[in-house]
């Protein structure tokens, strides 16, 4: 086999690719890249056994033959390559990487041993990916990396005939984010993790999903991937959601984060980087308080509600986190002290998050 | 005490001392910083034992009262906060720390029992501020980190009546630089970690030398500083600079730097990361080899000296400290496969490299 291939177009694939394929593994097999050369071009794919990925680079190819490489040593090599255009040439055992004036090569692996990957080949819905990725970054920093309880550590998907929502929480915030969709799809819960890796490979156009067995496959016109699936029962939020609202203030997103940021560096690390929230008056004063002193900041907010003021108190990461995907002003509602919060962006847009208040 | 100080001189001034100051000490006294106000500034000083540096901050003040306070706490503070302008306030134990709508109280330390600090207010000679920085910069690739030897883990400087150098060695390699200097200096050895400080305090102007008991000060126009300095003998590395070329390449250093990093990905690296160089006929071959394959890489280079060819081998790491300080062309002079090599900028600048080869 001969191929010939563009730097650019190789690095971005291979890119994709090593953020799946583990660098280490107790199985070595799974540290190899598959290359699967056509007419066309070349299907790169590899796999972390959670996540299948597999991505196109158009090529010129001559007498295809596929092959296995050390996934991130040709990677670097290839990206470190001073010329423009690749050369790729399997003779025996030995694939050779050639550039300018660089010459690799490089042991090829064990081809029948490595475990066959797969990939649907209908579609069930489709999803705007842009929409999907951005939804999916929105609410991922709610889902948990170490909680016990894996539906915690998922993000929930719900496929509705005219709207989809997903969903993240750790027990102790709920962040959601509606976005337009079409078609007959189902809910499920996609590993946080592996959400993280869908975000990166979700470009524009559509995202095709097919459904299997605890699995979920996403193609785009760039890549082909299988998701496993988180079983289990995820949380009513819906329950969680604060109706009764009695305070709502009003306040540029970057203000509040700026000023978060400030007085919690005065926070109690161990209070749960306790921040208190006072509104009266138009007003929305923060303090904090630890062992080396004292923080407090006022911002200016549009008040309303039927409640003149009113006392909360949160933990100022999880404040950050909630403000995150807020642009231009941010809405505060709350229905009491003790009650949870919603934090969500000013005339809409989808994004909400429901917060629980640390006691005052 | 009340000062009135721009944020932006105040963190640039706590950015300084934040370096040297560190955030946890069995001594919790050394996490401090000190601010002694007068009518014209703020002098934040601070010390980690090895280095003592003190800042001058212009600032408006009424009655000046001198303060401790945790340095990385009231730095954090400072850079997070909203306004420009910073009001500072001692009341009883508290620093106020004021901006916008902000008011932040930290407690302020016990500033009897801070470690004093004296800087001296002579100059015995000085020298080029940025010229010195660059020289220290330039070597400090060489200077090991972890060396039992003491000396190897120093830059030397020798100040002579005029010229300056810098050496620094691992016992591999020797790095040089000189730059012009005048005066009558002394010679001493800086750790390479508080060379590291030095260089980032160093602008322009003058770098005024006092000489002490094991000691050196430096001042410049807005800081003073006192580095504890390296007892002992520093090898005689003139002996080790080969004086017999027998062959000599000249190539532009950022195509040998690309290459050398290409290649290297495949070299060995519990074999030094051996890549081998071979001359001959206008051509620089680099070549290495390890578990994975191997890679070799050509470049055309200007050729001269006594003998047509020559095979050798280096640490590619060492190759690519060495080259780091070259800009433009590089030098590269070899004595013999087994004798040590000179890599250097092409038409001069002072800095040179040498480094030991590997068995071929």
């Amino acid at each position: 086999m001969r191929a010939h291939v563009t730097k650019k177009t190789l690095s971005e694939g291979l890119g994709l690719l090593e953020r799946v394929i583990p660098s280490r593994s107790s199985n070595p097999l799974l540290t190899a890249l598959k290359v699967e050369p056509s007419e066309a071009g070349l299907t790169l794919s590899g796999t972390n056994l959670e996540i299948d990925l597999s991505c196109f680079v158009p090529a010129e190819v001559q007498d295809p033959q596929s092959f296995v490489v050390p996934a991130h040593l040709f990677a670097q090599i290839v990206r470190n390559l001073g010329g423009e255009l690749v050369e790729l040439e399997i003779t025996g055992n030995e694939l050779s990487v050639r550039s300018g004036g660089s010459d690799f090569k490089l042991q090829t692996g064990d081809l029948e041993a490595y475990p066959p990957l797969s990939f649907p080949a209908h579609a069930d819905v489709s999803l705007d990916a842009a929409e999907l990725a951005r939804a999916f970054s929105s609410v991922r920093y709610a889902a948990s990396n170490e909680a016990f309880q894996a539906v915690f550590r998922g993000i929930k998907l719900e496929h509705r005939p005219d709207s989809a929502r997903v969903v993240a929480s750790d027990g102790y915030r709920v962040a959601i984010r509606d976005f337009p969709a079409s078609g007959d799809g189902r809910n499920l819960i996609v590993p946080a993790r592996s959400a993280d890796e869908l975000i990166r490979v979700l470009k524009d156009g559509e995202a095709r999903f097919t459904y299997g067995e605890g699995l979920l496959s996403v193609t785009t016109d760039r890549v082909r991937m299988n998701l496993k699936l988180l079983d289990g029962e995820f949380p009513d939020y819906e329950r969680v959601i604060p109706k009764d609202i009695k305070l709502q203030v009003t306040l540029p997103a970057t203000a509040l984060k700026e000023a978060v940021g400030r007085v919690a560096v005065l926070a109690d690390k161990n209070a749960n980087n306790r921040v208190e929230f006072l509104v009266s008056e138009g007003k929305l004063r923060l303090a904090a308080e630890g062992d080396y002193g004292r923080a407090q900041d006022t911002l200016d907010v549009t008040q309303g509600g039927p409640e003149p003021a009113m006392s909360l108190a949160f933990n100022a990461r999880h404040v950050l986190d909630a403000l995150g995907p807020i642009e231009g002003d941010a809405e505060l509602l709350f229905s009491g002290s003790t009650s949870p919060a919603i934090f969500r962006a000013s005339g809409g847009g989808g994004y909400m998050a429901v917060m629980v208040t640390l006691r005052v």
